[in-house]
């Protein structure tokens, strides 16, 4: 490594270190802090942004950058020196047009945000949230702002979270998504009475559930020197540097399947962030900035592992062993098939395979609506309600249930949404690469044995940290952008199996 | 407010922003981070310090300090304003003398020397600590070369846990306290038989003790909206901004005052740090540098609170109702003797008051000998338990329980220990001006009424944060300096009581 790359590393490792002390603090906030802690917490987070944005953007950076990148001549493209420039540099270009001042009033407003949020879900109030939501779309708003070369508003804010996409191509993945999933769902309706999910629901007590998560992240690779699981209102993942992988559940006593699959979700996340490559680590290619790569893990641990009939014969057995009485011992068919009914339901996170990718097509529609300002924030619950009846039939009569259930819009993720679905789409491609390389993997699942997936997503995935883009990764692992039809096809066979009809 | 003093408020407030953020850090590292998760951690920590060190050393502070002080004409010397030139202008003075290369050092050997201590500590192993506590040492010394106006090494190190205080001037406080304790001691010793504490030893279930040390904190001030209370390996107590108090005990099953009176002394730095006046917070007038003013209160609510006859009687029905069948309800006088019997032990947070001198003094010899290089970090074990012999009669075993009991000098807390000692000598001075200030206070306490002490110390001590050094506030409150006479006076009176003797 060359002087100039090795101070670029100095530089920027630094910078990774203040990313993993916001981690710690905005985890900390999300699970341990006292209430009356959040006026203090989002100025730290507000100030820790600030000097690691101006440190960023400097021209002490940008000397080093381009020093380093000189340096490269021969290097080969795809080393880890030869895209860590490449990376910084176009996270480089995208920061330096946002004012320090902006981007702390941001990380303050989200860390606020999200304290409004809980309580505004606690109480179902729509009212309390009301004001943040719109000063958090104004500071989107003024972020946007600051870029001239997105074609579209919506573009500038998609890119953060998944780099290099456009609004344009969402539409065109969702409509075809979209024109998939109606029939499909239309289709499995008309047999709704062919699935039940009744001992789903019961008596399931939070100890009993603890024990059950526990042992599946541990199949899953979740070990307790490097990694911790916490309560929280919503779940998140977050990696706060080599050795130290934090997952969030929650519970309900009422209904087995949330806090096992949301842990499951995010174990899948942990697993990508415990598995970047050691020479990545301090380093802005040890954090993962495709969260659609991120959601295609944890989509895929928690729907084609979890709700996969091979992994429902591992469960079966231990949920008859913990709740024992409650709701009878499932056989692993019949949890096969329960988990996976498709009924539409209020709660993204709890939805289906199959309408889930409709609950990420409202919220995808709304948000470029807020942006835009086609829709105010005063309007939003009665359109989102009304999405609600027009896509998945339902009328929410609770707000905590309607537009006040995901986090994401009090923590500034705005645009972060399409990256759910996009996650799903990328985890079907996958899924089918990794059948044709681990031919006995279903095998192995059934078994319980999950370091064979885990093993291959690494090699494949994980180890990459954001070394490649997702499309640059497709190219490798499957030789494909990103595509629909993968999807559909497991979905498909999943529901004619589940459903015993044909599709 | 002059412009000046605002701008120098604002650089000051990020720096107690990051200071937070630190202390979030370290919290979570000592309660939650999970074991390999320690490197990182002590790099995010040691670039935490290093940015705050040169915010704070810079020429930019330097200007704003000059022109705030030159508006202080006709300020009020007791103001805010004036005190927080005049303190932060005596902590710059010191910390610009540092490079911030050695001051980020010292804050990753505290990280990384607190994991190696803790596991050293499970496996009574010093030799598995030795070469963490060597380089401490020599960053010690290095942190002490920094400076040429001190008139031994040790002073320059005391002063950053007690500012302004001397070497020399503990030396004669000990060298009176200890005049005072070895015969005290003595004469209680000739009477051992006469106080049964075999009460407190027995099976105390973790889960009960947590509810009887709830609602004894709940008593002292203790409330969820802003304040944790974790387990530890060593109790600490932490201020992360207004709002945010944790702190935290550990449990012995076997011995029912541990897990109490470590939550009660913590508790009592809690309620210091919640104390402080709104108008201080994030200034640098809201977190106390006097860690001897900050001992006299934990020390005061542990012991002349927790261990006094009035609060014994408020404690006594309460173990009763949780452990009955275990050690027997106690009644208030028995146990009020049982918590107070004298006998040399190992543990310095679990001695009782008239031994914990000697357990300070034997500390503060070594650490000058460690400084001074009189002595070296293998000869330390050997030199420890020769003067536990020597001071307390006792023959260490293990390390566990001798050499590596505490963690202060893993975590480059080195010049901390005196202030302990100091602290019970400044709580037996405000202990007895409380009393005349509030003449029916044990009534109260003996009511489990702790408000009326809580409230009498804000007003003197807490709201003022470090706006006044420890002089300086007990001339306000006591009219003395720090005296040897009141604390002693203090322990006779409770010892003659509880031994029935005459002291």
């Amino acid at each position: 490594m060359t002087e100039h790359l090795k101070q670029l590393r100095e530089r920027l490792a630094q910078l990774e270190d203040l990313r993993n002390a916001a981690g710690v603090l905005g985890w900390d906030q999300n699970t341990m802090m006292p209430p009356r802690g959040a006026p203090a917490r989002a100025e730290s987070l507000a100030t820790l942004e600030r000097i690691s944005h101006d440190m960023f953007v400097s021209g002490e950076t940008e000397g080093l950058l381009d020093a380093a990148a000189a340096d490269l001549d021969g290097v080969a493209p795809d080393s880890d020196e030869a895209r860590l420039v490449h990376v910084t540099r176009r996270r480089f270009e995208k920061a330096r047009r946002v004012p320090s001042d902006l981007a702390a009033e941001i990380a303050r407003a989200a860390s606020i945000g999200q304290e409004a949020w809980v309580q505004a879900r606690a109480d179902s109030d729509f009212g309390v949230f009301a004001p943040y939501l719109k000063h958090n779309l104004e500071l989107a708003r003024r972020y946007v702002d600051c870029f001239d070369d997105f074609d579209c508003a919506y573009d500038a804010l998609l890119d953060d979270f998944e780099p290099g996409m456009k609004t344009r191509e969402v539409e065109r993945l969702f409509s075809e998504l979209r024109g998939e999933l109606v029939p499909l769902i239309g289709s499995v309706l008309e047999h709704r009475d062919a699935v039940d999910a009744s001992s789903l629901h019961g008596s399931f007590g939070v100890d009993r559930q603890r024990l059950l998560v526990d042992e599946v992240v541990r199949l899953m690779g979740f070990d307790h020197s490097g990694w911790r699981l916490d309560d929280t209102v919503h779940p998140f993942a977050t990696g706060l540097g080599s050795g130290d992988v934090r997952i969030t559940t929650r519970w309900d006593e009422t209904y087995l399947p949330s806090g096992l699959y949301s842990a499951m979700h995010e174990c899948g996340h942990g697993l990508y962030e415990a598995g970047v490559a050691d020479s990545l680590q301090r380093t802005p290619l040890g954090n993962v900035d495709s969260l659609s790569l991120h959601e295609s893990q944890s989509r895929m641990w928690e729907n084609m592992v979890g709700r996969g009939r091979p992994f429902c014969g591992v469960l079966a057995p231990r949920i008859g062993r913990l709740f024992d009485g409650a709701a009878g011992e499932p056989d692993a068919e019949a949890l096969y098939r329960a988990v996976n009914r498709v009924e539409p339901s209020f709660i993204r996170v709890e939805a289906d395979e199959a309408t889930y990718g409709l609950h990420i097509v409202l919220r995808f529609e709304l948000e470029q609506d807020l942006i835009e300002q086609r829709l105010s924030v005063d309007e939003l619950p009665e359109a989102w309600n009304m999405r609600m009846k027009q896509y998945l039939g339902l009328d929410v009569g609770d707000d905590a249930l309607g537009v006040l259930q995901d986090v994401h819009w009090s923590a500034m993720l705005i645009g972060y949404f399409p990256t759910y679905a996009l996650g799903n789409l990328i985890a079907g491609q996958l899924w089918e690469r990794v059948h044709l390389d681990v031919p006995d993997l279903d095998a192995a699942i059934g078994r319980g044995e999950l370091a064979p997936l885990r093993e291959w997503l690494r090699e494949q995935v994980h180890r990459h940290g954001s070394k490649f883009s997702a499309p640059e990764l497709l190219e490798r692992v499957v030789g494909d952008p990103i595509a629909v039809a993968p999807f559909v096809r497991y979905l498909k066979a999943k529901l004619s199996d589940v459903y015993r009809i044909e599709l």
